[in-house]
Protein backbone atom coordinates (compact mmCIF):
# COMPACT_ATOMS: atom_id res chain seq x y z
CA UNK A 1 0.00 0.00 0.00
CA UNK A 2 1.34 3.84 -0.84
CA UNK A 3 0.69 6.40 1.81
CA UNK A 4 -1.50 8.34 -0.89
CA UNK A 5 -3.98 5.13 -0.43
CA UNK A 6 -3.66 4.77 3.31
CA UNK A 7 -4.81 8.24 3.89
CA UNK A 8 -7.45 7.99 1.39
CA UNK A 9 -8.49 5.08 2.83
CA UNK A 10 -8.41 6.37 6.95
CA UNK A 11 -10.41 9.47 5.31
CA UNK A 12 -12.81 7.26 3.46
CA UNK A 13 -13.70 5.47 6.99
CA UNK A 14 -15.53 9.21 7.82
CA UNK A 15 -17.77 8.81 4.71
CA UNK A 16 -21.04 8.98 5.97
CA UNK A 17 -19.77 10.87 8.89
CA UNK A 18 -20.09 14.57 7.62
CA UNK A 19 -18.71 16.24 10.68
CA UNK A 20 -16.23 13.98 11.48
CA UNK A 21 -15.33 14.00 7.63
CA UNK A 22 -15.05 17.89 8.45
CA UNK A 23 -12.28 17.26 11.35
CA UNK A 24 -10.41 14.66 10.39
CA UNK A 25 -9.40 16.37 7.01
CA UNK A 26 -8.63 19.62 8.63
CA UNK A 27 -6.91 18.51 10.87
CA UNK A 28 -4.97 16.33 8.57
CA UNK A 29 -4.71 18.47 5.62
CA UNK A 30 -3.82 21.66 8.45
CA UNK A 31 -1.22 19.67 9.97
CA UNK A 32 0.41 18.79 6.61
CA UNK A 33 2.93 16.69 7.20
CA UNK A 34 3.20 13.46 5.29
CA UNK A 35 5.44 12.09 7.84
CA UNK A 36 2.58 11.85 10.74
CA UNK A 37 0.48 9.12 10.36
CA UNK A 38 -2.89 9.04 11.89
CA UNK A 39 -6.08 6.10 11.88
CA UNK A 40 -9.45 7.04 12.00
CA UNK A 41 -12.25 4.91 14.44
CA UNK A 42 -9.78 3.11 16.39
CA UNK A 43 -11.11 0.91 19.13
CA UNK A 44 -9.03 1.54 22.57
CA UNK A 45 -9.61 -0.07 25.58
CA UNK A 46 -9.76 2.60 28.38
CA UNK A 47 -10.47 1.78 32.21
CA UNK A 48 -14.15 2.18 31.50
CA UNK A 49 -14.02 -0.25 28.84
CA UNK A 50 -14.06 -0.31 25.10
CA UNK A 51 -14.31 2.26 23.07
CA UNK A 52 -13.80 4.19 19.45
CA UNK A 53 -11.58 7.23 19.23
CA UNK A 54 -12.45 9.26 16.00
CA UNK A 55 -8.48 10.22 15.64
CA UNK A 56 -5.63 8.43 16.66
CA UNK A 57 -1.96 9.43 16.26
CA UNK A 58 0.10 6.71 17.13
CA UNK A 59 3.35 8.91 16.69
CA UNK A 60 1.59 10.93 19.76
CA UNK A 61 -0.49 8.73 21.66
CA UNK A 62 -3.05 11.41 21.04
CA UNK A 63 -6.50 10.63 20.41
CA UNK A 64 -9.01 13.50 18.97
CA UNK A 65 -12.93 12.48 20.02
CA UNK A 66 -15.87 14.56 17.93
CA UNK A 67 -18.51 15.45 20.29
CA UNK A 68 -21.33 15.78 17.64
CA UNK A 69 -25.03 17.79 19.18
CA UNK A 70 -27.13 15.29 19.73
CA UNK A 71 -25.39 12.44 18.00
CA UNK A 72 -25.73 9.28 19.53
CA UNK A 73 -22.09 7.39 19.42
CA UNK A 74 -22.62 4.46 17.19
CA UNK A 75 -22.75 0.94 18.22
CA UNK A 76 -19.86 -1.59 18.15
CA UNK A 77 -21.77 -4.04 15.96
CA UNK A 78 -18.56 -4.66 14.02
CA UNK A 79 -16.52 -4.98 17.30
CA UNK A 80 -15.70 -8.86 17.26
CA UNK A 81 -12.85 -11.08 18.92
CA UNK A 82 -10.24 -9.91 16.46
CA UNK A 83 -10.77 -6.25 16.26
CA UNK A 84 -7.68 -4.65 16.88
CA UNK A 85 -7.91 -2.59 20.06
CA UNK A 86 -5.58 -0.42 21.45
CA UNK A 87 -4.30 -0.30 24.97
CA UNK A 88 -5.27 3.38 25.43
CA UNK A 89 -4.77 4.02 29.20
CA UNK A 90 -1.96 6.33 29.22
CA UNK A 91 -2.53 8.37 26.13
CA UNK A 92 -4.19 12.01 25.79
CA UNK A 93 -7.25 12.49 24.22
CA UNK A 94 -8.75 16.20 23.05
CA UNK A 95 -11.85 16.79 22.01
CA UNK A 96 -13.61 18.94 19.54
CA UNK A 97 -16.80 20.63 19.95
CA UNK A 98 -19.13 20.74 16.62
CA UNK A 99 -20.92 23.70 17.60
CA UNK A 100 -23.23 25.91 15.04
CA UNK A 101 -20.39 28.36 14.10
CA UNK A 102 -18.01 27.18 11.84
CA UNK A 103 -15.26 29.74 12.89
CA UNK A 104 -15.11 28.20 16.05
CA UNK A 105 -15.10 24.81 15.39
CA UNK A 106 -12.17 26.14 12.93
CA UNK A 107 -10.42 27.97 16.11
CA UNK A 108 -10.45 24.82 18.36
CA UNK A 109 -9.01 22.47 15.49
CA UNK A 110 -6.57 24.82 14.22
CA UNK A 111 -5.29 25.22 18.27
CA UNK A 112 -5.40 20.89 18.26
CA UNK A 113 -3.00 21.00 15.01
CA UNK A 114 -0.53 24.28 16.94
CA UNK A 115 -0.36 21.86 20.00
CA UNK A 116 0.49 18.59 17.29
CA UNK A 117 2.83 20.89 15.35
CA UNK A 118 4.73 22.02 18.37
CA UNK A 119 5.14 18.60 20.21
CA UNK A 120 6.16 17.20 16.73
CA UNK A 121 9.06 20.15 16.24
CA UNK A 122 10.18 18.99 20.39
CA UNK A 123 10.43 15.14 19.51
CA UNK A 124 12.52 16.36 16.33
CA UNK A 125 14.64 18.45 18.80
CA UNK A 126 15.20 15.74 21.01
CA UNK A 127 15.76 13.27 18.87
CA UNK A 128 12.76 10.92 19.53
CA UNK A 129 10.91 11.98 16.59
CA UNK A 130 9.99 8.77 13.96
CA UNK A 131 8.55 9.82 11.41
CA UNK A 132 6.16 7.80 10.05
CA UNK A 133 7.44 5.15 7.33
CA UNK A 134 5.22 2.78 5.51
CA UNK A 135 8.33 0.81 4.37
CA UNK A 136 9.57 0.33 8.38
CA UNK A 137 6.02 -0.39 9.49
CA UNK A 138 5.36 -4.50 9.80
CA UNK A 139 8.95 -5.09 8.63
CA UNK A 140 10.81 -7.21 10.60
CA UNK A 141 14.95 -6.09 9.66
CA UNK A 142 13.55 -2.90 11.16
CA UNK A 143 13.03 -4.60 14.58
CA UNK A 144 15.56 -6.22 14.62
CA UNK A 145 17.62 -3.17 14.03
CA UNK A 146 15.87 -1.41 16.59
CA UNK A 147 16.66 -4.76 18.96
CA UNK A 148 13.36 -4.88 20.81
CA UNK A 149 9.88 -5.40 20.79
CA UNK A 150 8.26 -3.82 23.64
CA UNK A 151 4.44 -3.85 24.05
CA UNK A 152 3.58 -0.26 24.40
CA UNK A 153 5.12 0.54 20.57
CA UNK A 154 2.76 -2.09 19.58
CA UNK A 155 5.02 -3.76 17.21
CA UNK A 156 3.21 -6.04 14.67
CA UNK A 157 3.70 -7.91 11.34
CA UNK A 158 1.16 -8.82 8.63
CA UNK A 159 2.20 -12.13 8.26
CA UNK A 160 3.30 -14.97 10.70
CA UNK A 161 6.77 -15.61 9.00
CA UNK A 162 7.64 -11.70 9.36
CA UNK A 163 7.51 -12.38 13.37
CA UNK A 164 9.43 -15.80 13.28
CA UNK A 165 11.59 -14.18 11.23
CA UNK A 166 12.11 -10.90 13.28
CA UNK A 167 13.33 -13.38 16.07
CA UNK A 168 15.33 -15.53 14.26
CA UNK A 169 13.56 -18.37 13.08
CA UNK A 170 14.52 -17.94 8.68
CA UNK A 171 12.01 -19.46 7.70
CA UNK A 172 10.47 -19.11 3.99
CA UNK A 173 7.22 -20.20 4.79
CA UNK A 174 5.06 -21.24 7.61
CA UNK A 175 1.74 -22.88 8.09
CA UNK A 176 1.27 -23.49 11.56
CA UNK A 177 0.95 -20.53 14.56
CA UNK A 178 3.41 -22.91 17.06
CA UNK A 179 6.89 -22.67 16.92
CA UNK A 180 9.99 -23.55 19.48
CA UNK A 181 12.09 -20.42 19.14
CA UNK A 182 15.56 -21.46 17.75
CA UNK A 183 17.10 -18.24 19.66
CA UNK A 184 15.54 -17.89 22.82
CA UNK A 185 15.98 -21.31 24.89
CA UNK A 186 12.25 -22.70 26.49
CA UNK A 187 10.39 -20.19 24.53
CA UNK A 188 7.83 -20.69 21.85
CA UNK A 189 6.64 -18.11 19.45
CA UNK A 190 2.23 -18.16 19.80
CA UNK A 191 0.35 -16.59 17.22
CA UNK A 192 -3.05 -17.25 18.45
CA UNK A 193 -6.73 -16.77 17.19
CA UNK A 194 -9.37 -15.14 19.09
CA UNK A 195 -12.41 -16.32 17.20
CA UNK A 196 -14.09 -19.11 17.92
CA UNK A 197 -13.29 -21.76 15.65
CA UNK A 198 -13.70 -25.59 15.11
CA UNK A 199 -11.19 -26.70 17.54
CA UNK A 200 -10.69 -23.63 19.88
CA UNK A 201 -12.55 -20.79 21.81
CA UNK A 202 -9.78 -18.89 22.92
CA UNK A 203 -10.47 -15.15 24.72
CA UNK A 204 -7.86 -12.51 25.74
CA UNK A 205 -8.71 -9.67 28.68
CA UNK A 206 -9.34 -6.15 27.59
CA UNK A 207 -6.12 -5.00 29.06
CA UNK A 208 -4.54 -7.67 27.01
CA UNK A 209 -2.67 -9.36 30.01
CA UNK A 210 -4.64 -12.83 30.45
CA UNK A 211 -5.60 -15.04 27.55
CA UNK A 212 -8.17 -18.36 28.19
CA UNK A 213 -7.16 -21.08 26.01
CA UNK A 214 -9.83 -24.10 25.59
CA UNK A 215 -9.82 -26.72 23.03
CA UNK A 216 -12.82 -27.45 21.69
CA UNK A 217 -12.64 -31.11 20.98
CA UNK A 218 -14.19 -33.96 23.69
CA UNK A 219 -11.60 -36.32 21.99
CA UNK A 220 -8.61 -34.46 22.68
CA UNK A 221 -9.64 -32.32 25.61
CA UNK A 222 -8.02 -33.93 28.46
CA UNK A 223 -4.53 -35.08 27.03
CA UNK A 224 -4.32 -31.33 25.40
CA UNK A 225 -5.28 -29.87 29.31
CA UNK A 226 -2.58 -32.47 30.96
CA UNK A 227 -0.02 -31.85 28.30
CA UNK A 228 -0.50 -27.83 28.77
CA UNK A 229 -1.28 -27.39 32.74
CA UNK A 230 2.05 -28.93 33.66
CA UNK A 231 3.86 -26.57 30.70
CA UNK A 232 6.71 -24.21 31.61
CA UNK A 233 7.38 -23.00 27.94
CA UNK A 234 6.98 -19.18 27.62
CA UNK A 235 4.89 -18.37 24.90
CA UNK A 236 6.14 -15.31 22.97
CA UNK A 237 2.66 -14.02 21.87
CA UNK A 238 1.62 -12.14 18.48
CA UNK A 239 -2.86 -12.66 18.84
CA UNK A 240 -3.98 -12.45 15.81
CA UNK A 241 -5.78 -9.25 14.84
CA UNK A 242 -7.73 -7.73 12.29
CA UNK A 243 -6.77 -3.64 11.77
CA UNK A 244 -9.38 -1.19 10.88
CA UNK A 245 -8.91 -0.99 7.35
CA UNK A 246 -9.51 -5.04 7.33
CA UNK A 247 -5.87 -6.04 7.06
CA UNK A 248 -4.61 -8.80 9.45
CA UNK A 249 -1.98 -8.06 12.27
CA UNK A 250 -0.04 -10.21 14.39
CA UNK A 251 0.77 -7.60 17.56
CA UNK A 252 3.47 -8.69 19.92
CA UNK A 253 1.49 -8.88 23.47
CA UNK A 254 4.52 -9.84 25.29
CA UNK A 255 5.33 -13.22 26.95
CA UNK A 256 2.90 -14.66 28.38
CA UNK A 257 3.06 -18.13 31.45
CA UNK A 258 0.78 -20.84 31.95
CA UNK A 259 -1.26 -19.86 35.21
CA UNK A 260 -1.93 -23.33 36.79
CA UNK A 261 -3.57 -22.09 40.19
CA UNK A 262 -5.93 -20.18 38.03
CA UNK A 263 -6.38 -22.73 35.25
CA UNK A 264 -8.88 -25.48 35.58
CA UNK A 265 -10.10 -28.50 33.87
CA UNK A 266 -13.74 -27.12 33.45
CA UNK A 267 -13.10 -23.20 32.29
CA UNK A 268 -9.39 -24.08 30.16
CA UNK A 269 -5.82 -22.84 30.60
CA UNK A 270 -4.72 -19.40 31.68
CA UNK A 271 -2.00 -17.76 30.30
CA UNK A 272 -1.11 -14.48 32.15
CA UNK A 273 1.96 -11.73 30.61
CA UNK A 274 5.23 -11.96 32.65
CA UNK A 275 6.86 -9.66 30.24
CA UNK A 276 6.01 -6.86 28.18
CA UNK A 277 9.30 -6.70 26.26
CA UNK A 278 11.98 -8.53 24.15
CA UNK A 279 15.26 -8.13 23.35
CA UNK A 280 15.74 -9.15 19.81
CA UNK A 281 19.18 -11.59 19.87
CA UNK A 282 21.33 -11.05 16.68
CA UNK A 283 20.89 -14.80 16.53
CA UNK A 284 22.15 -15.99 13.18
CA UNK A 285 25.30 -14.11 11.36
CA UNK A 286 23.50 -14.56 8.09
CA UNK A 287 20.09 -13.44 8.74
CA UNK A 288 20.79 -10.06 7.33
CA UNK A 289 21.29 -11.58 3.57
CA UNK A 290 17.65 -13.28 3.93
CA UNK A 291 15.12 -9.87 3.27
CA UNK A 292 11.50 -10.31 3.28
CA UNK A 293 8.69 -9.49 1.10
CA UNK A 294 7.29 -6.30 2.31
CA UNK A 295 3.26 -6.35 1.80
CA UNK B 1 -28.57 26.58 6.43
CA UNK B 2 -25.55 27.56 7.99
CA UNK B 3 -22.14 27.71 6.60
CA UNK B 4 -21.20 24.59 8.44
CA UNK B 5 -24.05 22.82 7.20
CA UNK B 6 -23.38 24.11 3.71
CA UNK B 7 -20.21 23.11 4.04
CA UNK B 8 -19.98 19.41 5.48
CA UNK B 9 -22.87 18.80 2.79
CA UNK B 10 -20.80 19.93 0.05
CA UNK B 11 -18.28 18.20 1.13
CA UNK B 12 -20.21 14.91 1.70
CA UNK B 13 -21.02 15.03 -1.93
CA UNK B 14 -18.00 13.56 -2.27
CA UNK B 15 -18.32 10.34 -0.13
CA UNK B 16 -17.72 7.35 -2.16
CA UNK B 17 -15.28 9.28 -3.76
CA UNK B 18 -11.98 8.59 -2.21
CA UNK B 19 -9.40 11.08 -4.06
CA UNK B 20 -12.23 13.88 -4.31
CA UNK B 21 -12.72 13.75 -0.81
CA UNK B 22 -8.97 14.04 -0.37
CA UNK B 23 -8.65 16.80 -2.82
CA UNK B 24 -11.69 18.75 -2.34
CA UNK B 25 -11.14 18.52 1.42
CA UNK B 26 -7.52 19.53 1.25
CA UNK B 27 -7.79 22.36 -1.05
CA UNK B 28 -10.80 23.93 1.55
CA UNK B 29 -8.93 23.29 4.09
CA UNK B 30 -5.76 24.91 2.95
CA UNK B 31 -7.25 28.12 1.35
CA UNK B 32 -8.62 28.24 4.68
CA UNK B 33 -11.30 31.28 4.44
CA UNK B 34 -15.08 31.21 5.30
CA UNK B 35 -16.09 33.82 2.97
CA UNK B 36 -15.54 31.39 -0.13
CA UNK B 37 -17.88 29.36 -1.47
CA UNK B 38 -17.84 26.04 -3.12
CA UNK B 39 -19.70 23.51 -4.72
CA UNK B 40 -19.08 20.18 -5.39
CA UNK B 41 -20.22 18.23 -8.61
CA UNK B 42 -21.81 20.88 -10.23
CA UNK B 43 -23.10 20.28 -13.97
CA UNK B 44 -21.94 22.83 -16.12
CA UNK B 45 -22.81 23.26 -20.31
CA UNK B 46 -19.48 23.62 -22.00
CA UNK B 47 -19.40 23.90 -25.91
CA UNK B 48 -18.71 20.02 -26.16
CA UNK B 49 -21.76 19.33 -23.95
CA UNK B 50 -22.95 19.33 -20.30
CA UNK B 51 -19.81 18.25 -17.54
CA UNK B 52 -19.74 17.58 -14.17
CA UNK B 53 -17.20 19.90 -12.94
CA UNK B 54 -15.32 18.20 -9.21
CA UNK B 55 -15.17 21.63 -7.21
CA UNK B 56 -16.37 24.83 -8.48
CA UNK B 57 -15.48 28.34 -7.20
CA UNK B 58 -18.27 30.60 -7.87
CA UNK B 59 -16.90 34.14 -6.61
CA UNK B 60 -13.92 33.00 -8.89
CA UNK B 61 -15.57 31.30 -11.48
CA UNK B 62 -12.90 29.03 -11.41
CA UNK B 63 -13.87 24.80 -11.89
CA UNK B 64 -11.05 22.37 -10.31
CA UNK B 65 -11.15 18.97 -12.47
CA UNK B 66 -9.76 16.04 -10.70
CA UNK B 67 -8.40 13.27 -13.18
CA UNK B 68 -8.18 9.66 -11.42
CA UNK B 69 -6.27 6.98 -12.71
CA UNK B 70 -8.46 4.39 -14.71
CA UNK B 71 -11.50 5.87 -13.42
CA UNK B 72 -14.64 6.41 -15.98
CA UNK B 73 -16.11 9.46 -15.74
CA UNK B 74 -19.41 8.67 -14.12
CA UNK B 75 -23.03 8.29 -16.29
CA UNK B 76 -24.97 11.35 -16.09
CA UNK B 77 -27.66 9.32 -14.61
CA UNK B 78 -29.28 12.03 -12.03
CA UNK B 79 -29.36 14.90 -14.41
CA UNK B 80 -33.13 15.83 -15.58
CA UNK B 81 -34.62 18.42 -17.10
CA UNK B 82 -34.57 20.26 -13.45
CA UNK B 83 -31.01 19.81 -12.90
CA UNK B 84 -29.33 23.21 -12.29
CA UNK B 85 -26.95 23.77 -14.92
CA UNK B 86 -24.18 26.74 -15.33
CA UNK B 87 -23.30 28.11 -18.04
CA UNK B 88 -19.00 28.04 -17.44
CA UNK B 89 -18.35 28.97 -21.54
CA UNK B 90 -16.12 31.80 -19.87
CA UNK B 91 -14.63 30.12 -16.88
CA UNK B 92 -11.49 28.64 -15.80
CA UNK B 93 -11.06 24.64 -15.61
CA UNK B 94 -7.92 23.77 -13.62
CA UNK B 95 -6.85 20.10 -13.32
CA UNK B 96 -5.23 18.16 -10.81
CA UNK B 97 -3.59 14.78 -11.77
CA UNK B 98 -3.85 11.94 -8.82
CA UNK B 99 -0.34 10.03 -9.29
CA UNK B 100 1.15 7.58 -6.77
CA UNK B 101 2.86 9.95 -5.61
CA UNK B 102 1.21 11.93 -1.87
CA UNK B 103 3.73 15.06 -2.08
CA UNK B 104 3.34 15.15 -5.58
CA UNK B 105 -0.87 15.68 -5.59
CA UNK B 106 -0.05 17.83 -2.66
CA UNK B 107 2.06 19.94 -4.55
CA UNK B 108 -0.75 20.23 -7.25
CA UNK B 109 -3.03 21.25 -4.75
CA UNK B 110 -0.84 24.00 -2.82
CA UNK B 111 -0.21 25.52 -6.60
CA UNK B 112 -3.79 26.23 -6.89
CA UNK B 113 -4.33 27.39 -3.59
CA UNK B 114 -1.58 29.74 -4.18
CA UNK B 115 -3.08 30.92 -6.95
CA UNK B 116 -6.34 31.34 -5.26
CA UNK B 117 -5.27 33.02 -2.55
CA UNK B 118 -3.70 35.31 -5.12
CA UNK B 119 -6.77 36.38 -6.78
CA UNK B 120 -8.82 36.82 -3.77
CA UNK B 121 -6.08 39.06 -2.52
CA UNK B 122 -6.17 41.08 -6.05
CA UNK B 123 -9.65 40.85 -6.38
CA UNK B 124 -9.94 42.22 -2.68
CA UNK B 125 -7.46 45.17 -3.33
CA UNK B 126 -9.33 46.26 -6.57
CA UNK B 127 -12.39 46.23 -4.14
CA UNK B 128 -14.32 43.72 -6.74
CA UNK B 129 -14.33 40.70 -4.24
CA UNK B 130 -17.70 39.72 -2.74
CA UNK B 131 -17.23 37.59 0.18
CA UNK B 132 -19.37 34.63 0.65
CA UNK B 133 -22.90 35.98 2.56
CA UNK B 134 -25.24 33.55 3.19
CA UNK B 135 -27.59 35.85 3.95
CA UNK B 136 -27.21 38.08 0.93
CA UNK B 137 -27.51 35.04 -1.57
CA UNK B 138 -30.95 34.51 -2.45
CA UNK B 139 -32.19 37.84 -0.15
CA UNK B 140 -34.39 40.22 -2.46
CA UNK B 141 -33.50 42.84 -0.66
CA UNK B 142 -29.80 42.05 -1.43
CA UNK B 143 -29.99 42.36 -5.25
CA UNK B 144 -32.42 45.39 -5.24
CA UNK B 145 -29.98 47.47 -3.11
CA UNK B 146 -27.34 45.98 -6.14
CA UNK B 147 -29.69 47.22 -8.42
CA UNK B 148 -30.13 44.77 -11.58
CA UNK B 149 -30.07 41.11 -11.87
CA UNK B 150 -27.40 39.72 -14.89
CA UNK B 151 -27.49 36.23 -15.63
CA UNK B 152 -24.00 35.98 -15.40
CA UNK B 153 -23.84 36.30 -11.96
CA UNK B 154 -26.30 33.84 -12.15
CA UNK B 155 -28.63 35.59 -9.31
CA UNK B 156 -31.09 33.33 -8.17
CA UNK B 157 -34.27 32.83 -5.39
CA UNK B 158 -35.66 30.13 -3.30
CA UNK B 159 -39.20 30.97 -3.74
CA UNK B 160 -41.21 32.15 -6.50
CA UNK B 161 -42.56 35.27 -4.16
CA UNK B 162 -39.12 36.15 -3.40
CA UNK B 163 -38.15 36.58 -7.10
CA UNK B 164 -41.60 38.83 -7.35
CA UNK B 165 -40.57 41.23 -4.41
CA UNK B 166 -37.44 41.80 -5.88
CA UNK B 167 -38.78 43.40 -8.57
CA UNK B 168 -41.35 45.21 -7.02
CA UNK B 169 -44.35 43.06 -6.77
CA UNK B 170 -45.28 43.39 -2.93
CA UNK B 171 -46.46 39.91 -2.45
CA UNK B 172 -47.21 37.86 0.61
CA UNK B 173 -47.50 34.65 -0.89
CA UNK B 174 -48.27 32.89 -3.99
CA UNK B 175 -49.56 30.12 -5.77
CA UNK B 176 -49.16 30.77 -9.86
CA UNK B 177 -45.80 30.53 -12.33
CA UNK B 178 -47.04 33.58 -14.14
CA UNK B 179 -47.67 37.25 -13.06
CA UNK B 180 -48.34 40.99 -14.77
CA UNK B 181 -45.41 42.93 -13.67
CA UNK B 182 -46.77 46.29 -11.54
CA UNK B 183 -43.43 47.87 -12.35
CA UNK B 184 -41.86 47.29 -16.17
CA UNK B 185 -45.06 48.10 -18.20
CA UNK B 186 -45.60 45.39 -21.22
CA UNK B 187 -43.73 42.73 -18.43
CA UNK B 188 -44.33 39.63 -17.14
CA UNK B 189 -42.68 37.62 -15.29
CA UNK B 190 -42.77 33.95 -15.19
CA UNK B 191 -41.07 30.86 -13.42
CA UNK B 192 -41.23 28.13 -15.86
CA UNK B 193 -41.07 24.51 -15.21
CA UNK B 194 -38.99 22.04 -17.18
CA UNK B 195 -39.54 18.76 -16.12
CA UNK B 196 -42.48 17.13 -18.25
CA UNK B 197 -45.82 17.43 -16.35
CA UNK B 198 -49.60 16.92 -17.08
CA UNK B 199 -49.94 20.18 -18.60
CA UNK B 200 -46.68 20.69 -19.92
CA UNK B 201 -43.66 19.60 -21.96
CA UNK B 202 -41.50 22.79 -21.73
CA UNK B 203 -37.68 22.59 -23.09
CA UNK B 204 -35.28 25.04 -22.39
CA UNK B 205 -31.68 24.48 -24.80
CA UNK B 206 -27.98 24.09 -23.22
CA UNK B 207 -27.14 27.90 -23.35
CA UNK B 208 -30.33 28.71 -21.75
CA UNK B 209 -31.50 31.10 -24.47
CA UNK B 210 -34.04 29.36 -25.96
CA UNK B 211 -37.09 27.98 -24.53
CA UNK B 212 -39.84 26.04 -26.23
CA UNK B 213 -43.34 25.70 -24.73
CA UNK B 214 -45.84 23.23 -25.60
CA UNK B 215 -49.48 23.09 -23.93
CA UNK B 216 -49.95 19.53 -23.77
CA UNK B 217 -54.04 19.33 -23.34
CA UNK B 218 -55.45 18.73 -26.85
CA UNK B 219 -58.40 20.56 -25.83
CA UNK B 220 -56.93 23.80 -24.97
CA UNK B 221 -53.88 23.73 -27.35
CA UNK B 222 -55.18 25.89 -30.60
CA UNK B 223 -56.59 28.34 -27.82
CA UNK B 224 -53.46 28.28 -25.93
CA UNK B 225 -51.24 28.71 -29.33
CA UNK B 226 -53.19 31.30 -30.90
CA UNK B 227 -53.23 33.47 -27.98
CA UNK B 228 -49.83 32.90 -27.54
CA UNK B 229 -48.33 33.20 -31.09
CA UNK B 230 -49.52 36.92 -31.19
CA UNK B 231 -48.02 37.43 -27.69
CA UNK B 232 -45.88 41.02 -27.50
CA UNK B 233 -44.96 39.95 -24.07
CA UNK B 234 -41.50 39.95 -22.25
CA UNK B 235 -41.08 37.73 -20.08
CA UNK B 236 -38.98 38.26 -17.11
CA UNK B 237 -37.66 34.95 -16.54
CA UNK B 238 -36.79 32.31 -14.03
CA UNK B 239 -36.97 29.14 -14.69
CA UNK B 240 -37.36 26.17 -11.39
CA UNK B 241 -34.25 23.86 -10.63
CA UNK B 242 -33.32 21.96 -8.42
CA UNK B 243 -29.58 22.79 -7.18
CA UNK B 244 -26.59 20.23 -5.81
CA UNK B 245 -27.82 20.20 -2.54
CA UNK B 246 -31.57 19.14 -3.64
CA UNK B 247 -32.89 22.69 -3.03
CA UNK B 248 -35.49 24.52 -5.52
CA UNK B 249 -33.61 27.54 -7.11
CA UNK B 250 -35.84 30.14 -9.80
CA UNK B 251 -32.53 31.36 -11.59
CA UNK B 252 -32.81 34.62 -13.17
CA UNK B 253 -32.40 33.39 -17.36
CA UNK B 254 -32.90 36.80 -18.86
CA UNK B 255 -35.84 38.31 -20.41
CA UNK B 256 -37.58 36.50 -23.52
CA UNK B 257 -39.70 37.38 -26.34
CA UNK B 258 -41.89 35.16 -28.69
CA UNK B 259 -40.46 34.27 -31.42
CA UNK B 260 -43.19 33.80 -34.32
CA UNK B 261 -41.35 32.47 -36.96
CA UNK B 262 -39.45 29.57 -35.10
CA UNK B 263 -43.08 28.59 -33.27
CA UNK B 264 -45.10 26.44 -35.31
CA UNK B 265 -48.66 25.42 -34.51
CA UNK B 266 -46.75 21.16 -34.44
CA UNK B 267 -43.99 21.59 -31.82
CA UNK B 268 -44.76 24.79 -29.97
CA UNK B 269 -43.86 28.46 -28.87
CA UNK B 270 -40.26 29.58 -29.24
CA UNK B 271 -39.00 32.24 -27.23
CA UNK B 272 -36.01 33.52 -27.37
CA UNK B 273 -33.67 35.57 -24.73
CA UNK B 274 -32.87 39.31 -25.86
CA UNK B 275 -31.92 40.30 -23.02
CA UNK B 276 -29.66 39.28 -19.90
CA UNK B 277 -29.44 42.16 -17.63
CA UNK B 278 -32.41 43.74 -15.63
CA UNK B 279 -32.17 47.30 -13.89
CA UNK B 280 -34.49 46.60 -10.60
CA UNK B 281 -36.64 49.85 -10.55
CA UNK B 282 -36.82 51.54 -7.15
CA UNK B 283 -40.38 51.28 -7.28
CA UNK B 284 -43.01 51.32 -4.14
CA UNK B 285 -41.08 53.33 -1.77
CA UNK B 286 -42.51 51.07 1.57
CA UNK B 287 -41.14 48.07 -0.01
CA UNK B 288 -38.39 48.07 2.11
CA UNK B 289 -40.30 48.03 5.05
CA UNK B 290 -41.27 44.59 4.02
CA UNK B 291 -38.65 42.17 4.97
CA UNK B 292 -38.48 38.62 3.22
CA UNK B 293 -37.98 35.91 5.50
CA UNK B 294 -34.64 34.08 4.70
CA UNK B 295 -34.45 30.71 4.02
Amino acid sequence: MTKRDYVVRQMAKTNKKNYENYVVTRLYHRINRDDIKFITQQYVNKPEGYALTDMYFPQLTLHIEIDEPFHEKQQFHDINRETDIIQATSHDILRIKISDDLPEINQQIDEVVNMILKRIEKSEVTGIWEPWDLDKEFNPEYYREKGYLDVSEQPAFRRIVDACNCLGQQYKAVQQAWFKSKIYPGHYLWFPKFYENEDWDNRISNDGKVIIERCKNPDHYEAWFNSIISDIAKRITFPRSIDNLGFRLYKFAGIFETDTEASSFEHGIVYRQTQDRLEIKAGNEDYSRTRQRRD
